[in-house]
């Protein structure tokens, strides 16, 4: 690989159409690629931004990070808000790098004013690995009060593969329809539920039974587990999906996932990687990444659709077209047929 | 203008591509239209029917209504379930009949089957005017439960405009954003409220304020109906809209319209009538109806776009572009604009 002038382009002031959100400098693409392969963690947060600021050279980005991916297991994490998402994250990731395993978290926030604060709490806690060249954890803003996962999610994940990473957490408050979209991302989707939480149950009900890959019961040792547990055995056994021959069965495992224990997580880390093997296996892994690679490229391009009809919103060429309708020149379908030719 | 082969038209059964979708005969455009602005009931809802059924000749049945068009007053209607809003309409219809008007009305149903019967009842007693050349009446179909306008509500209302209407009244439920959309389609939107319906003056804080053209408060022989007159008046005051010189400040009417009464309606269509003048003496008018123009081609359009996506999704060429991302190939934008090509 040719060395790239990455001092250069660093020192030298970039012109406003490079320039990120953020009033950053010109990124060199090549030389962030290389470095964030070799570890550097202030390499891959930096290309994080620039697919997350929708910089103008995110294509570049992705069509450097292309030829790297691939490697990264994707592991889902989704529960309702309590259940302890961010401490079992957190003791995962311990186990994970314990078995020399390099790891990558995003952590989906929704952007709500009213729970950052105490989201903020739950980052904290997982700022023991933060330095530890072998993790990278990078918070990213939610798409909405809901807490659906930001468009950039995906490329984001892109990046952490591209890094080397393993094994890639991508962890998000399971209200509304974040868990559909985090299934969509994920290899394997992890769900919490606690004993206790009527509303874990309701969410189960509600659509989490149909993504869950893996049912983590968290807070173990609390009364009402066992129930717990014999709740979700019961919805199981109910599902259609998971009782036919060849599907896999969610398994459910029971944790105590806390700053000082870890319990319970090396059964969960058996379950992940039994469902890795069963995803080869049976060919399911490899429909799941090629279904979520189409999803990304539809979305991409009505995104591009999108944009390039808001381009024309309130220009002069709708306007005169509008006014051709208005006059009963034309009609609204050849009015539109016009509009498309011009994009 | 020639004169089509209507009867062999009809009399011969159609090719597939062109029987809409209850399997009707095959439709001679131009005759339909021809016969529409002739009085031919039949004719205006068969033509009704193509576009609600998005029919393969809706474009031609557009490029046919066009230069028709123009002409027709719209008036929305709208208001909380039970201030009356089918009796009003009823009341305007016969005082518009009177006046010597050629009248059409779109009545948007919510689809919820639990309204269903109620609905139908309400439009058996506007059935007085069945009989009576001068007036069509529809019911359409909403767009889902929450009584959202039907996306062939504009091209149904170019019928009923390239028939000859003078005034054409949609009706709809005020809730959800259909009343948004309604203000958004009329040129003169009719709020209706009653006496003693708390929730009712609550949509009008949540919205409806904004739309309003006209309040009718209706069932004005109520306990209540000063109160509520007294509320929309101190709530205008506070609106910033309406205070600013040059903009319109919506009178607030007072009715009692049943089957036996009609109180107030004239003075209802008195404010409409001013309001029309105001449109056309401030020039808001015209922009409203370019903005209609301009909002209908870009939603024409942002669907044309998503029915080519849709007919690429799970198509053999998104699959195979999927696949050279997961192997890392290419990367999803370059995918993405690999499947815009083929559009």
């Amino acid at each position: 690989m040719t060395e790239s002038p990455q001092g250069t382009a660093i020192q030298t002031p970039a012109p406003a159409a490079l320039t990120g959100r953020r009033g950053r400098r010109a990124a060199d693409v090549p030389t962030l690629v290389r470095r964030a392969r070799e570890g550097d963690a202030r390499a891959v947060a930096r290309l994080i931004s620039l697919v997350e600021d929708a910089s103008p050279v995110l294509r570049e980005v992705a069509a450097a990070l292309a030829p790297h991916t691939g490697h990264a297991q994707v592991l889902g994490l989704t529960g309702s808000p309590g259940v302890g998402k961010s401490t079992t994250t957190a003791a995962l990731v311990r186990a994970l790098r314990q078995a020399g395993k390099r790891v990558g978290v995003l952590a989906v926030d929704p952007s709500s004013p009213f729970s950052g604060g105490a989201l903020l709490g739950d980052r904290v806690r997982m700022q023991d690995h933060a330095g530890d060249s072998g993790v990278y954890i990078r918070s990213m803003a939610s798409r909405g009060h809901l807490g659906g996962l930001s468009w950039a999610t995906p490329q984001a994940l892109r990046v952490l593969d591209a890094a080397g990473c393993d094994v890639v957490l991508v962890e998000t408050v399971g209200v509304g329809q974040s868990e559909l979209e985090i299934a969509s991302l994920a290899d394997t989707t992890l769900v919490l539920v606690a004993p206790g939480m009527g509303d874990g149950i309701q969410a189960a009900k509600a659509g989490i039974l149909e993504v869950a890959d893996v049912f983590v019961v968290n807070k173990a040792d609390r009364d009402g587990a066992d129930q717990t547990v014999r709740d979700l055995r019961y919805m199981l056994s109910l599902g259609g999906r998971h009782s036919e021959a060849g599907h896999w069965r969610p398994p459910i495992c029971r944790t105590v996932a806390s700053r000082e224990t870890d319990n319970g997580i090396d059964e969960v880390l058996e379950k992940v990687e039994a469902h890795r093997q069963w995803l080869e296996s049976s060919g399911e892994g490899r429909r799941r990444r090629s279904e979520r690679a189409a999803r990304e490229i539809e979305a991409i391009a009505l995104a591009s659709l999108r944009e390039r009809m808001g381009d024309v919103h309130g220009s002069a060429a709708l306007g005169s077209l509008a006014d051709s309708v208005v006059a009963g020149e034309t009609d609204p379908y050849r009015a539109a047929d016009e509009l498309l030719a011009q994009l």
